[in-house]
């Protein structure tokens, strides 16, 4: 059997993907939303032309079975986007699953996760599919709008069909390719990344309560104003953080809020939503250890600080002899220009490696732009890394050459 | 005749004003909303009803004078609020306007200036009134919803109407009683606050431009934070204004926001709303230097910083005699409980001032509360202060006892 896939076959169904919900040069596709329902129901008939048996099921999981017996690779990422985001965040991978299961002629189950961009919840997809999602969880979920995730799969038509969960047996492994979604393959002149291991990150909401107060009336020795809190707090993270950091770690202040958020009045409460990943769980405890001390100083002012946490995922390793199996296909394709590298990002794969054997292969991401719609990867990059994927696919399923 | 004024009258008025737009314990009544307008229409029948010639003019201004010859002074303030805010910040010195006209029987104009708070501009209204306005501004002013102060005029009504400016002569000066807005008085114990001064304040809008990128695949070191830079500033300001500030000088950063302010991206974009504000033209100088200077710093950094002015007003020193004429009225009613003090708020009569003599009066705020539902004054101070204000009011007039 052949494992040669066809470029303009995967380039040609990645550009029809990209016009349900195009913005500007990328995708406004929320989970849910019109356009996401879409280019599920415009997978599942993909799936069904590549032999296929398509299934969205009640999490909205896209998931196309292989016919016949023996075991099956499982290859996917996720449809839906960041809001006016990229073109190939996701969709990539998902369609590098299909265009491998139509090279490889069988063997290949090929999934959609529902949500991996998370406006609902944490990878609700990936862990309805690995059993990790109960009833009640989803009963809570919603997102920034206030829609409820019960009201959301109701409204995609998805409500009330069951939930497909992983087959005890079926899968020797699952694979994801995704972007990179930084500069460092560019960077470096690389063209494959064979990732090692996916970072864990810890996520808070940090709450300063102060008292609001007239900015022209109000002294400043009697203040308590929360928003000077958050700065104090903030820049002392920045200022603590890089001692204590490894050369990988990334720590992120994505959103700051004063309440009332008026020139002319002195802000009685604060907001910051603070985050840090790395791939080493004892680094991630001191960062947790030094934030904590850093808040309980914070609160020696005159606000109150309160630290909750939004989430955490832990680092997860990525299987030894599938990276190997990648690195084997991207050395016969390119040679020499792949490496291995931590991904920075959270993706499915880190979900699935729960439950079976998984790894992931990174493209190049144009000037390392992420989460806009100015992200692009190089046509040749984009055949070449499916070449890859499909090799080593090929070799894990034990019919392509070795 | 007598300056005995209606203490029960006055708390009615105040208390019928504070039903229009009423929300919790305080008022939701921003220029030319529905309820402002009513509040507009509900004070032109209570000037009717004290023998006073209302107009509402194509800025919104009510503007009741009395009738007969002879020089007048006008007392006033405004009715409009901020969102959600107190039922006395405004309503208080223009009902006392109202109860003085009705005591002393003549020789008294009241005025409602639009706008004072700032919804669609800058004291649109006492600026009007005193020939400070062009239409050109007019036209290009709206509020924070995006409707145009010409749309907002057409809707409440006032379109087309003639704009009132001061008739030359007519007046001795200008009289404008306010809630301190600030705890001074009541932490010193003092129920009359005589205005030395208003403040001048500098206002600025920063804007920070990095470049958006993933919050988990960026490294520290390549990152073009915006909402780092942000904090940086407003930290390296806190640092820095107290070795330059006055005993009274207050700064404030009001709003932050990031942008897309989204937990898990870097923000490309960030902006702070600040302001400072003191009696003294020369320090004002000297921390704008200083916060040029520490933008120009920030601009160093991987962001670009760009600092524009949103407005400023200079400090306005009140009339000598009519504190003085205040003071004796403080005096006669509250022995030892009045103090001199600047106004660290802005206040139409700093606009008026530009036009005729003018003054101010202080009542306490009961826990320096402003700007929030919850402002209040405990009624024996508001009666005594209107009290107060009426006496000094008789004595410019040359009707009262000296």
């Amino acid at each position: 059997m052949t494992t040669r896939i066809d470029g303009d076959r995967l380039l040609g169904d990645l550009t029809a993907l990209r016009k349900i919900g195009e913005y500007k040069t990328g995708v406004h596709r929320p989970t849910y939303s019109p356009e996401d329902v879409q280019s599920r129901h415009w997978l599942s008939a993909r799936m069904t032309e590549a032999g296929l048996e398509p299934e969205i099921d009640g999490i909205g999981n896209v998931i196309g079975r292989a016919r016949g017996a023996g075991a099956k690779l499982l290859l996917g990422s996720h449809v839906e986007t960041q809001p006016h985001a990229g073109w190939l965040d996701g969709a990539l991978g998902v369609i590098y699953g299909l265009e491998v299961a139509r090279t490889l002629g069988g063997g290949i189950d090929v999934a959609a996760w529902a949500d991996e961009e998370g406006h609902f919840g944490s990878f609700i997809g990936s862990r309805s599919f690995c059993g990790l999602l109960a009833e009640e969880e989803i009963d809570r979920c919603h997102n920034r709008e206030g829609t409820t995730l019960r009201d959301a799969l109701a409204q995609a038509g998805f409500a009330g069909r069951p939930r497909v969960t992983v087959e005890p047996g079926r899968h020797l492994g699952y694979l994801e390719a995704h972007i990179e979604q930084g500069a460092e393959l560019e960077d470096t002149g690389k063209r494959i990344g064979i990732v090692t291991a996916i970072v864990g990150s810890h996520r808070f909401r940090i709450v300063f309560q102060g008292v609001q107060n007239h900015a022209g009336t109000t002294r400043m020795a009697i203040r308590k104003d929360a928003g000077v809190a958050l700065v104090q707090l903030a820049s002392a993270i920045y200022r603590r953080f890089p001692d204590l950091a490894g050369p990988r770690t990334v720590w992120t202040t994505g959103r700051i809020t004063l309440d009332p958020g008026a020139a002319s009045i002195v802000p009685g409460g604060a907001e910051m939503v603070f985050q840090f990943r790395d791939t080493d769980p004892a680094l991630l405890a001191r960062l947790e250890r030094e934030l904590e001390a850093l808040v309980a100083e914070a609160a020696r002012g005159p606000c109150t600080v309160t630290i909750a946490e939004r989430g955490r995922s832990v680092p997860k390793t990525m299987d030894a002899g599938f990276q190997d199996a990648l690195e084997r296909a991207a050395e016969r394709h390119a040679a020499g220009l792949h490496v291995r590298m931590p991904s920075g990002a959270g993706h499915d794969a880190q979900v699935l490696a729960e439950k079976m054997k998984s790894a992931m292969l990174f493209v190049p991401s144009i000037g390392g732009i992420s989460h806009h719609y100015a992200e692009n990867t190089k046509n040749e990059d984009i055949v070449l890394g499916c070449q890859v994927f499909a090799d080593a696919a090929a070799e894990i399923l034990g019919t392509g050459a070795r």
